[in-house]
């Protein structure tokens, strides 16, 4: 992705292994400081995920592709590390499929490193398609709803929701996205938002509940999100807030699309209730820029995603074309 | 309403006048502080109102109900001082119908001061009410959605959407609040959850994203917020992301009603497309506690107020009776 430091542009994925370390983008400092972070072993990997230094399905994935390279050289216990991987968050089905992925690769005698640029490449190509598929979608002049961050943080490059947008801002279309800045930890806010400012789109950041007006005046063309979990049957979750954009979207008959790779379709199951729903850390609602925002004493309730059922969803932006719901198990099975 | 400073417990509204002085609890300072604002001049109530030191649409009457009287005593033109207390805010129509009603009431001598607070008890008389009749809505264990803060602070005393609450907790009732945050400016967070303590009532704090997901869960009974302007036919404006909760609450078969005054009715518009919407400062979304979320250049914008139209309005919970929308003109017309 295009990265504006000062005066120089950059060209940086937000993950990749280097001599022996996993290097990320530290997400928890932007926009305010461009910052990497290094994990070197298997614990530093369990906390970059669980503490979001690197968030987004795809990118989760891709870490942990390569903490389990790492673990291998590391000659670290497989199997625990595997597990321990998977505890770190329970929703974003990538970070299962990578560790499912590079326990058959190593255990089938691939070379480790290998395997995991392997999977971190297919994402990204992956991603890059789901650019110019979606890209097509988008008119001249076309304004798009987003939420959440499914740009090139979130999966290493090109993004999900993001790849259409840069596509079509490279070929010349007049692009304006409303960025709803997602509460609580505002990746919209602070990290679409900086995506979109290095790459020239033009676009708004707005409050969450505020997405609903702009669709009532026909000021949107188009939603799309990323997801952290599609099944089977098209069920999808996502950051907290989609499910209502997308019954928002179909309200006003405003078409709503998930843009997602291949590795966060999870075909073991049908039915979104049987996504688990991470809780996080009430203290993300509570406190912001560290200060809290109720009087001492008061709770707050923090799922951070929810699901939203696929009769709200237009359609898959996938690197193998855009898919109804219920085309998923004919036209997208592994 | 009960206010608890320390280990006292007070009882105090949240707009008075006393020895020639408007004071208003400063709604800036909360949840941190209590601490009051005097209004000595009508610049200052300009100030007050445009700035937010007081809001929600009937405190807004009420303040501006007293700026009138206050005008007068000065001897100030009021003709101008009507004008300039009209132009503050757009939305809310109690501002709208307080100073029209001032000006009727000098116009035809009546005493200025004797008439603002004979308009501020009616507020608070009508507020109980809502209470009484609106309680009957609450099951005796009953859980509850609001969003923004329409309670004792934004209407001098009780509240609306908070009054039945308030009545039913006094019943002994058992009740479960969500309140949603309400970005840009937390009222939900900042000021309803500062009441609901002050009561004792049991609450939570969400991310206004997170509504739909209670909702989908059937973890909500009813949902009742309430208004800044009402029209004829039902269409209501209130905080930004009301419409979003309505949608969501009729697309999940859960109640969705709003409680207000007759003074926020506005008789004189039929359809809500008709009300003026105000657009604040983008700072209001892009600075939280006096730190910028987004990369610097990035812009915002912030409406903050949308109009639900009447179809998804189960109920308007009045000092007079629950009526549909459809009964507004004939069961409500001042």
């Amino acid at each position: 992705m295009k990265i504006r430091l000062g005066n120089r542009v950059v060209n940086c994925p937000a993950v990749w292994f280097d001599k022996g370390q996993i290097k990320l983008i530290d997400q928890r400092a932007l926009p305010y400081k461009f910052r990497l972070f290094a994990i070197k072993t298997l614990a530093d990997a369990e906390s970059a995920i669980r503490d979001m230094v690197v968030r987004g399905a795809p990118a989760i994935g891709a870490t942990a592709a390569y903490a389990m390279a790492q673990a291998k050289m590391h000659n670290d216990d497989l199997t625990a590390a595997a597990k321990r991987l998977k505890a770190t968050r329970p929703t974003a089905y990538d970070l299962f499929h990578a560790v499912d992925y590079m326990t058959n690769e190593i255990c089938s005698g691939s070379d480790a490193l290998e395997s995991a640029k392997n999977y971190v490449n297919g994402i990204v190509a992956e991603c890059r398609q789901i650019g110019i598929i979606g890209e097509k979608l988008l008119g001249k002049r076309c304004r798009i709803m987003t939420h959440c961050n499914a740009g090139a943080l979130a999966t290493v490059d090109y993004g999900t929701a993001l790849a259409p947008m840069r596509a079509a801002h490279e070929k010349g279309k007049k692009l304006f996205v409303y960025v709803s800045e997602t509460r609580p930890r505002l990746q919209g806010a602070k990290l679409t938002s900086w995506e979109l400012k290095n790459e020239g789109i033009e676009h708004a950041v707005i409050a969450d509940g505020a997405s609903g007006y702009f669709l009532t005046r026909g000021d949107v063309d188009i939603i799309i999100t990323g997801a952290d979990r599609i099944t089977s049957s098209g069920d999808a979750a996502n950051k907290i807030g989609t499910y209502e954009k997308a019954v928002l979207a179909k309200e006003n008959g405003i078409p709503f699309y998930i843009a997602a790779p291949i590795s966060t379709f999870d075909f073991s199951i049908r039915k979104g209730c049987r996504i688990n729903i991470e809780e996080r850390d009430q203290d993300e609602v509570l406190i912001i820029n560290g200060k809290r925002i109720t009087a001492p004493g008061v709770r707050a309730m923090n799922p951070a995603f929810d699901v939203t059922p696929a009769k709200y969803i237009t359609g898959f932006i996938t690197a193998y074309g855009i898919f109804k719901p219920f085309q998923i198990t004919t036209k997208l099975k592994r």
